[in-house]
């Protein structure tokens, strides 16, 4: 797959991991305009705290991107935050790049502070291999326990001119046992401001990323990067409304990424698609949907292809959406199991048969509103189990 | 074990559940003064929503109590109603007891009416087996899939008279695909209002049963009822400050009670004591507990004996309590693991040896304050998986 125009990319082994890629470069060759959505837990890692204070600084612009996996460079303190520096400025130095136009970013340990010697030796190697093909080999850089790569793609056009947006991602499913981050980048070629980027992005993460859960734990780590070369040329994108296509692109491509991190969440053998509707705000459909797809107790059902809607409504209930009990309805499908707060007639065998699909449709009526909201979930199986509790790195 | 004065009980076969007794009869004989803890759940089954009714209308007084596993008579409609006010009726005529003053309890698959012929056909052999000893034959007769019955008892004095407090639980943990009830029975035979009573259950509950998490599921039926018949005389409790030997022997037996369900939670093989200090307020206490008390990874960790700390302050980071990372520490026992936000020295296998112990106590302060939470958590194993995604009822 080649690269939007205007940029590179390359994989290369710094020797973080044993014997696989962990170091992946993106590189604007003449910079882009950036916008970013960082993790919003309290403990933020160095290279998360460190990008947000320099995408400020320059007000979203950025040249390149250095990732590595098999470190998160969380909890660190004042030696992680020395030691993403240094690997921010050798970049800086080897491209001819401002410091704070380049990102770092890290996914691995949390406790262990980066080994920036290991990186900053490997630059030179991820520089010379830079390609305009080099999506395939990032991708895989930047993976930790993922079954495989995760690369979407979408095209667009904007006042005549024909682009493409590329994602490429690391599964929050496949979370090593101290590993538990989310990291997408996005690359396009179109021309855009980095506020119309930032307001695209959050769109576009909404209907996918923060629509999917696999184990409910967020990452000290967690950073979804949107970066745009403008090498297909025209004027930029400013005003909300301005390039649909465009913005259609960004949220195929993060639902696309959000889906292939659920299906190949930790053991996971299908996902399950949480769509609630009738609710009185859209608070308290999300509070809904997030209960359901967070609680052990669906994702054990699901996991045993059991339709269990006992489980999925009394997680509705304890959410804390506010709803009356006697005006809700549960489908699976196109089977009505549950009918204003009384159990239907339906075949048991039809619905253990939409229960043991891929993707596991779901749909619950609060009959209390017109808000709503969705998620996907991944089920929770002896997989999940043996990954994060009988494997340790 | 002899049930407090002025009580009787017994367990015996119903027909609900298959080879295993499945109905329980309490009766206090010449009455008793009643509080009551319910399910927060807005799915609340049929027999919950007629004790809260009945116990509101008579004031807190109580004669009887029948409870029935196998069937939780829950999202059951005006059915469930029927059958649950079925059995309390025909209760009433074969005790001779006000309708109002008998109580039903239920716990089992969610969505199936009670089958109320079952129960109201085994009544007049619960009665004829009513005992001062029946509560091993009553705690049996509760229980789903635990693994046993839960039975603690403290005793207390008052005004010179000797009392005792007898509970009897079933355990959130021990949840059955369709069955995640915690129930508990206390019985005493204090002389006391059902204010006051309630006060004290209020905080024995807050100080146990609301400080455990098996999965974070809270069912449709959950209940905690305190009875105490006076049978010991005196005056009555009234004012807060009353019988503080009576609230702390109620506290401690809700405390062994809620010991009881985590140690034995489904496929439990260790329990995790999470201390929180150091909040800003008391909210962000129990949200930083709450969190790392239900966040898989936290438990797939314990359940592998892996002191992974960097996962416990994950969980803290993303639970919405307020604080500043650099002033977080995190102990495990004696042992310092991180101190105001860097990673401690310490060895790994003095922290391997205490994380494999049976009760795992982990304290995490904050630094931000001087309030504080704890929390009982079980791990999560293969035989949560098994019992809850390859079993089927």
């Amino acid at each position: 797959m080649r690269l939007p125009k205007g940029f590179l990319a390359s994989g290369v082994r710094a020797g973080i991991r044993k014997k696989r890629p962990d170091l992946a470069l993106f590189v604007a060759e003449s910079g882009a305009n950036a916008a970013a959505l960082f993790t919003k837990n309290r403990f933020q890692a160095a290279p998360v705290v460190l990008g947000r204070t320099d995408l400020a600084a320059t007000g979203g612009r950025v040249r390149a991107v250095v990732v590595n996996a098999g470190c998160a460079n969380a909890v660190t303190g004042k030696a992680g935050m020395d030691a993403a520096r240094r690997v921010r400025d050798a970049a800086s130095a080897l491209l001819g790049a401002p410091k704070r136009e380049v990102l770092v970013s890290s996914t691995g340990v949390i406790g262990v502070v980066l080994p920036d010697r290991k990186i900053r030796a490997a630059l030179p190697d991820a520089r010379a291999r830079l390609s305009a093909f080099g999506v395939e080999a990032a991708s895989h850089a930047i993976l930790t326990t993922d079954v495989g790569p995760k690369v979407a793609r979408a095209s667009f056009s904007w006042r005549g001119r024909r682009g493409s947006v590329v994602g490429i991602a690391k599964g929050a499913g496949m979370i090593h046992p101290n590993m538990a981050t989310m990291l997408a980048f996005l690359l396009t070629d179109a021309p855009a401001t980095p506020a119309f980027l930032k307001a695209a992005l959050r769109r576009a993460a909404d209907a996918s990323f923060h629509a999917i859960s696999v184990d409910g734990d967020t990452s000290t780590n967690d950073t979804v990067l949107l970066l745009a070369s403008g090498a297909i040329g025209g004027p930029e994108m400013t005003s909300p409304d301005d390039g649909p296509g465009f913005r259609r692109a960004v949220t195929d491509v993060c639902r696309r990424l959000a889906w292939l991190m659920v299906r190949d969440g930790e053991g996971a053998t299908r996902v399950l698609d949480v769509t609630v509707t009738g609710a009185r705000s859209e608070a308290d459909a999300r509070l809904a949907a997030h209960a359901v797809a967070t609680s052990p107790l669906v994702k054990t059902a699901l996991h045993g292809g059991d339709p269990n809607w006992g489980r999925i409504l009394a997680a509705v209930g304890r959410s804390g959406a506010r709803f009356s009990p006697s005006r809700v309805s549960l489908r699976l499908g196109p089977l009505v199991l549950v009918e204003r707060g009384v159990p239907a007639a339906y075949r048991e065998k039809a619905a253990a048969r939409l229960f043991a699909k891929e993707r596991v449709p779901v749909a619950i009526d609060l009959g209390a509103g017109k808000a709503s909201a969705f998620k996907l979930a991944s089920d929770l199986g002896h997989d999940y189990v043996t990954v994060n509790a009988d494997y340790r790195s």
